[in-house]
C-alpha cells in the first residue's frame, strides 16, 4: 500500500479530526514484527517480554512513538495498556476496539500477541491514511499482559478495560519477590511521563482480534483465513495417587502401596473414559513421582490434566466424570485453571467471513483452544476473532512462524472489517 | 560375654598364632555402630560415606585400629578393603571370610554394610579371644564399595577381591569430575602409611554376611534370623515413547502424536504382562516427560522398569517379553543393569540354620532382593548370608532402623557359625 500523505492531509481537513496531527506516516507490518522482536530475544532467537520488564516498557514505548506517527491520539490507563485512538476523547460514545497483547511467554515466538497488535495499529493508521476518520471511534489496543509469564495471573490487561479485574491481583509476587503493584507502578511512571493517562474506561462496542492460530489446523488444510467460533472452556486438574515408598527389592508385591501402579491405572481409565466425548481435547502433559527413583516404589504420582470444550456444560459434566473416576481410584483431585467457553458474537462472525470473501481469501470457522484476550473481553462485549495459520502449528516458541502472504492476507480481513463496521 | 584377657593370653601361647599380639580389648558393638555413624553424619542425623571421601578414610583406618586391639592381622588392597585376619600370611591356604561394606549411600542409615561389617570383627574378636586361634584362619573384611553412590559403579570392593573387577572402572569420573583412579590413589595413600598392603589375594574357602534384610518381611513376622537362599538377579530397563510436542489446547486429537499416551499404554500393559509371573519383583519407580508442561501434549516420556527374580531363566524370560511388548507399542528399551541371580551355599544355609537353632532364636530362609557382596563373592565362592529384622522395611534412609536385640542376635548366630565352620 503507498503512502498517500496529501490525500491523508484533505481527508483530515475534510472530516475534520480532533486532535489528530496532520501528517501521518505508514509502515511495513513485517519490518515492524522484526523491530520489536528485538525487544526481548533471547539467545535461541526467541522473544521474553514479561509485563512491566525493560522490554515491555520500550515495546509499549515503540508502540505508541508508532501511534502517534501514524496522527493517532495515543492513551494509557492503569495497567498499562496502550490505546491508539481516532478519537481524543475516552468518554466518548461505544467504540471499536482491535487489538492483542505485548507480553510474551519466555522464549516464546516474535507473533503471538505482538502480531494482532501490531497488525491492528497498522490497519488503522493506514485506514485513518486512506479514508479519514470513521464514523464510529476505532481504538487499536496493545494488551499489556496476557500469558502470565511473570505473575501467575493471566489476561490482567483485557480483564481491568472490560471490569473483571480482581484486586488480590496486586499482591502477586514474582520469582524475584516484587509485587504486581511495585512492578506495575515502576512501568507507569515510565509510561505516564509520554503518554496521556486516561482515567475512565473505552465504551465497547465491538472487539475484534487478530492472531496466530498456534494450532495445526489451517496449514494442514491449507486455509488463509480462520474466523473463530468461540473459545473453548478449559478445566485443567492435578491428580494425586498416594502410597508408601519402599525398596524395589526387598518388599514383596504383597506388602506394596505403590502410587504409580494406582496413577497407572487411573490414567488409563481417564483416557478410555475422554475418548468418549466428541469435541473434547484432553492432554496429560505434566507427571512426577517422588521420590522418583529406579529402585524405589512411589509414595506419590502427581500429573496434570487439561480438558477443552466449546460447549461449557459438556465440559462441566466430562468434569463431574473425572472427579467420581478419581475418587472410586482413591485418587486426590485439585481443580487448578476454571476458564469459562466463550462464543464469538454471530453477527461478527458473518461481518469477518464477509471480509475474507471481500479479498478473496478461503476461510474456515473453527473454535480456539486457546485463551485470548477475546474470550475475556467476550464474556461482556461482542467479539470476533481472526486466525492465521501457524506452520507446523507451533507457538510459544522461538520457532513459532507464519507465512508473511498469510501475515498480510489477516491484516487485508481484519482491515476490510474495521471499515465495514465503522466508516 | 565377659571379657577374658588371661584366658586369651593363655589361648595365644597354647595355640602359637602368629605375630598376633599377645593383649586384647573388647568392644560392644552397639557402641561402634554409635561411634561409626559419626564419620559422615548428614544434617538429617543420616550417614554419607562415599568411597575414598574423608570419611571413609577415617572409618576404615578407625576398623584397622579396632581390629589391631583385637590383637589380629590388618592388611589392605589395591581398592582399599580391609582385612583383619587370624593369619599373617594371606599366602596360606583358604580361609573363612566374612564381612560387608564400609560406604553408605547418600543420607542413608547406620546399619547398611556398616553393621555387618563390625559385626564381623567383633564376632572374630570375641571368637579369638574366647578360643584363641582357629584351624581354619578367619578374616573379616570391610570392603571399600558397594553402593556406587560415588561413581557410576558397584561391589568394585567384593569385584576386585574375586576377580570380577573391570579396568574400565579407573576412568570413571564422580560429579567433581576426580576419576575413581585418583581418588582410589589418594585414599590408598592415607591407608598405606598405616596399614600393612598385600599384594596377594585370599584364597576364599567359604564367605558369610550379616545384613539388615532391607525388606519388611522379617519384621512382619516377627522372626529374628533370616538366612538368605539366593539373591534375586535384577534387570533394570529404561522405557521410551516418542511424539510430537504440541500446544494441549490448539491441536486437535486426530492430529497428536501423544507421548503420554503411549506410555500410559504401555505400562498398563506392563503391570498386566509382569503380574502373571509369581514370584517376579516389578517397580516402575522413575517417570519424566519432556516438556512436562500442563498445556503441552509431551513428546517424550522415559520410565524406568526394575524386575528382580531368584530364578535367572525366568527373568530372562520376562525380559523377552517385555522387549517384544515395548516394540509393539512403538518404544525403545535399554538395558540399564543385569544383575544375574545367585544360589546361597546349601552347606552353609544349613551350618547358618544350625547356628540359629543353636541359639534358640527362629528363622525363615528368604530370598534377598537386594543386592549385595555376598552376590558378588557367591558367582565364584560358596557363601552364606544371615538377615536380621529392619523396623517397617526401611533402609537407605536415616530411619532405617533394627531392635538391640536383634541386631545381637544376629551377630550371635553369625559367631556360632563361624566357630563351627574354623574351630
Amino acid at each position: 500500500m503507498k503512502r498517500a500523505p496529501f490525500s491523508v492531509i484533505i481527508s483530515f481537513i475534510k472530516r475534520g479530526l480532533n486532535n489528530m496531527t496532520k501528517t501521518t506516516k505508514q509502515f511495513n507490518l513485517l519490518d515492524l514484527l522484526k523491530k520489536f522482536s528485538v525487544l526481548g530475544r533471547t539467545s535461541s532467537e526467541g522473544v521474553t517480554r514479561r509485563v512491566y520488564d525493560s522490554n515491555w516498557v520500550a515495546a509499549q514505548l515503540k508502540y505508541a512513538d508508532l501511534a502517534e506517527k501514524y496522527g493517532l491520539n495515543v492513551f494509557t490507563d492503569k495497567m498499562g495498556n496502550l490505546y491508539a485512538s481516532t478519537s481524543n476523547d475516552p468518554e466518548q460514545g461505544p467504540v471499536i476496539m482491535t487489538g492483542s497483547h505485548m507480553d510474551t511467554v519466555v522464549n516464546g515466538g516474535k507473533l503471538d500477541g505482538t502480531y494482532g497488535t501490531l497488525a491492528s495499529l497498522v490497519s488503522l493508521g493506514e485506514l485513518v491514511a486512506e479514508y479519514g476518520a470513521p464514523k464510529v471511534p476505532i481504538v487499536a489496543v496493545s494488551f499489556s499482559e496476557e500469558e502470565g509469564s511473570r505473575f501467575e495471573t493471566t489476561f490482567t490487561g483485557s480483564k481491568f478495560l472490560t471490569n473483571q479485574f480482581d484486586d488480590t491481583v496486586y499482591n502477586i509476587t514474582d520469582k524475584e519477590n516484587i509485587t504486581f503493584e511495585d512492578a506495575r507502578k515502576k512501568a507507569l511512571d515510565e509510561l505516564k511521563s509520554k503518554i496521556k493517562m486516561m482515567h475512565s474506561k473505552w465504551k465497547i462496542a465491538k472487539y475484534i482480534e487478530l492472531h496466530i492460530e498456534q494450532g495445526p489446523v489451517l496449514e494442514k488444510e491449507r486455509i488463509p483465513i480462520g474466523i473463530v467460533t468461540g473459545i473453548t472452556g478449559q478445566i485443567r486438574v492435578l491428580i494425586q495417587t498416594h502410597g508408601i515408598a519402599n525398596h524395589a527389592g526387598t518388599t514383596p508385591m504383597n506388602m506394596r502401596d505403590d502410587a504409580m501402579r494406582k496413577a497407572v491405572s487411573l490414567m488409563n481409565d481417564i483416557y478410555q473414559e475422554l475418548e468418549q466425548t466428541s469435541g473434547l481435547r484432553y492432554t496429560i502433559g505434566k507427571i512426577t513421582a517422588t521420590p522418583n527413583v529406579a529402585n524405589v516404589v512411589p509414595n506419590n504420582v502427581t500429573f496434570s490434566l487439561d480438558m477443552r470444550h466449546l460447549d461449557q456444560s459438556i465440559l462441566n459434566k466430562v468434569f463431574d466424570e473425572i472427579s467420581k473416576l478419581v475418587e472410586r481410584h482413591d485418587g486426590k483431585l485439585t481443580l487448578t485453571t476454571n476458564v469459562k467457553a466463550s462464543k464469538m458474537n454471530p453477527h461478527l462472525k458473518s461481518v469477518l467471513e464477509a471480509a475474507a470473501q471481500n479479498k478473496n481469501l478461503d476461510y474456515k470457522c473453527l473454535p480456539s483452544g486457546a485463551g485470548h484476550d477475546a474470550q475475556v473481553v467476550s464474556y461482556k462485549f461482542p467479539t470476533g476473532m481472526i486466525f492465521v495459520p501457524s506452520i507446523n502449528g507451533i507457538s510459544h516458541s522461538p520457532l513459532e512462524k507464519t507465512e508473511a502472504k498469510d501475515l498480510i492476507n489477516g491484516r487485508e480481513t481484519l482491515k476490510d472489517a474495521l471499515y465495514k463496521l465503522a466508516y
